[in-house]
């Protein structure tokens, strides 16, 4: 058995091969017929063109869509437009039949519809390239880290701390919720890990004490956030890149962010041609030229305030109006990256809008954060300095009303040998929202988990 | 700034450089002193030579151990014996300090101790090389899949269906648990998903949807357990890695297992030796042999039946007795890669003490299921063949009194275009204790959570 991808990239005009894989389509004549054949190897069908000079014609005829076959044949080259090769069939097995009901039929078929039947929507184009360049972009990232002596760190998904506060969380038990309604109590001393737990949402904090060993670490694994919210862009769990690298300020954080994401993309443009054509056709046009775009742009690094300031004077009714020390809309994130043609590093952000763990600047009102926008996409990733100074960051906490005590262990790594560090957070849907021009999250997650919809 | 890898694999001999890390040592003369200095980037501390020729010879001899510093000097030749290279400093900056109650002191700490120390243990050598390989052995299975064409699918950690009963699952929640015990009822309906929802034993029935579309594909994520096990080899909360094949049989996932072992193994050999060597020398001797051995090693494939009477022959007086149709203890095991001098498969086993999924063989008492043993660690991976036929499938879940209805997306798959197919999973931890040596899995997982433990 061959993959077909490998006919396709390779030259095996005149000879004789096997395949086994799926019908996508078959369009029967008197005489001879084609069949749209797809293994998943590739985005492209192979076609296989047979006639009545097969014993078996009739079988052949009877193939329905969506059955999975094993077929020999001899791969020629193909005279129909657009394809280079096909296969003249000599002799096939049925390996499983599929009925006529099939939902995935070769036509037109609603994404809400396809959302419904997640289990099948890989078999489609769409989905099918969806979920390719989803293996391969996360894999791109790999690359990208590993081969700059990144330490690939598995966070804790499970945690007792809820620290970082970034949404609502998910409470993980054993106990017996029934018998929690019947004994009017919670016994959390009973519960698995002898205390309250949920589920995490993020790996920022255990992946500093991992770059404080390693210099230069990065996560990729879910995370989660019980927000009652139904958009295009949240959802219940999702899966996030969270890089993380001692002795870097944030210049050198957005050299990182920037590399990183042009690394992706002209990964997944140079690993998935097809696919992305097929995006730039049917899904988003222009899609290639952003993308090419972006591969060569110069980001441009400019602080929030400059950014207000241009906001400010821009000639725009503005439905929320841009003010210093707030955080901006979308509608200032579309302005900001089309003012520059290009993306832009947002710096330096009111403090009191960003997260207690980011590096206070000396002005006393800014953090060193980092917003990533891209045109047509929004905020793609967020980074910051870290406060590496004990004081400062407690005295934060403090301001905050945190409890030090639950992160004494994040507090010391300040203590014990701690240094310029930072930091940025993607998450990966985000990035292939931007990559495939599919504008709704539930569409590149395989099994999406959003309020109410736990399915399959 | 310069990775110390770098310095240990490329020539900058009489090269003035700069790097930035942690003192890890420092030995002080009346006139010179030495420095153990790492980064994170390499196994092998640099070391740093100084002398009171520098202007602030006293200050540098002040350093503590754990400092973070920054370091400018000459890479010269090593005339220690090991070291290939120093460094002559010429001038630092102390980045962090440390105070002298740092824990991690140049001693020989207990493994307990350091897993109470989790947050700083990757400072040690034994730690440091630990979660290395970690990483590289997580990039390894990457690449061996993805150079292979297969598709990386994350599976949906949160689910709604309990199909798999592979142990006891976490149940996660949004209802406040207090509400809930004053109420004196469990209102599902108002939970985030309007129903029950627990964290994922195993990605495998999604991935067979995947592998249905793709051919070749392969799950590597996190996967729960609320056993309430306190051994060397359970933890709640550990990394799997399952593929999925379609037009395969159980040989051909025989095939697949073993190759991809050999290569995980020998990816870690090539890019780890230094942390592998260590392991070697302090961890488990004999540990580069039985590696190098395996990945040269013919893998026996043999039947449970025969492999019992094997036992059965055998002039060894069990604790357990080997019975046909019975599982196999760890003693078995142990006798059985023994016995065959290398890694063995056992297949097709009884039907009894097997999953649901697993293909039915003709003899109606076993399935095609397969587990590899290897020498020292006894059961590595385990798969099968899937059932593929849609009424026996339908018919095992009947007898074992499962939820029909539940999977019946699991059960079309059989009805659309259903065809041959096998899978297998591998504990991604359990594999990291073969390679290392380290024999508890509290000490291969960052931030393990066990029963009453969910610290950092």
């Amino acid at each position: 058995m061959i993959d077909v991808k490998d006919l396709f990239k390779n030259n095996y005009i005149e000879k004789e091969v096997t395949v086994s894989g799926w019908i996508r389509n078959h369009r029967k004549q008197k005489e001879f017929g084609f069949i749209d054949f797809n293994d998943g190897t590739y985005f492209k069908n192979l076609q296989i063109v047979y006639d009545n000079s097969l014993d078996n014609f009739e079988e052949i005829q009877k193939l329905h869509i969506g059955s999975a076959i094993t077929a020999k044949g001899k791969i020629i080259k193909s005279e129909g437009a657009g394809q280079s090769i096909e296969m003249k069939l000599s002799s096939f097995v049925l390996e499983g039949d599929c009925p006529e009901d099939y939902p995935i039929q070769p036509k037109r078929h609603t994404r809400e519809f396809l959302r419904e039947q997640a289990y099948l929507r890989m078999r489609t184009n769409l989905f099918g390239a969806v979920f390719r360049v989803r293996s391969v972009a996360a894999y791109a990232i790999h690359k990208f880290f590993q081969d700059s002596g990144y330490v690939y760190f598995h966070a804790p998904i499970i945690t007792a701390s809820d620290a970082e506060g970034a949404g609502e969380m998910f409470q993980i038990t054993t106990l017996d919720l029934d018998k929690v309604a019947k004994n009017g109590k919670v016994e959390y001393d009973k519960d698995f890990f002898g205390k309250r737990a949920a589920l995490t949402v993020s790996g920022q904090l255990q992946g500093e004490t991992f770059a404080m060993a390693y210099k230069k670490i990065y996560t990729f694994g879910p995370t989660f956030r019980a927000e009652n919210s139904n958009t295009k862009t949240h959802a219940s769990e999702f899966w996030m890149i969270e890089p993380e690298i001692a002795f870097c300020d944030l210049d050198g954080d957005m050299d990182i962010m920037e590399n990183m994401l042009k690394y992706v993309v002209k990964y997944v443009l140079d690993n998935c041609p097809e696919e992305m054509e097929f995006f730039d056709k049917f899904v988003e046009n222009g899609l290639l030229d952003k993308l090419n775009k972006l591969i060569n742009s110069h980001f441009t690094r400019i602080d929030h305030e400059e950014v207000i300031k241009i906001l400010k004077k821009a000639d725009v009714k503005w439905e929320f109006q841009p003010e210093f020390g707030q955080d901006i809309a979308k509608e200032h994130e579309k302005y900001i990256t089309e003012y520059f043609n290009g993306p832009v590093f947002i710096k330096n952000w009111p403090k009191d809008i960003k997260a207690f763990y980011m590096k206070q600047n000396p002005d006393g009102k800014t953090v060193a954060a980092v917003d990533l926008e891209v045109p047509g996409a929004g905020e793609l990733m967020g980074g910051s300095q870290r406060e590496e100074d004990y004081d400062k960051l407690v005295s934060r906490m403090k301001e905050l009303n945190m409890n030090q005590e639950e992160l004494d262990w994040y507090l010391n790594l300040r203590k014990f040998g701690g240094c310029v560090h930072s930091g940025f957070g993607m998450g990966f849907e985000r990035l292939l929202i931007y990559l495939t021009g599919v504008d709704n999250i539930r569409d590149v997650i395989p099994y999406p988990r959003t309020p109410g919809n736990c399915d399959f």
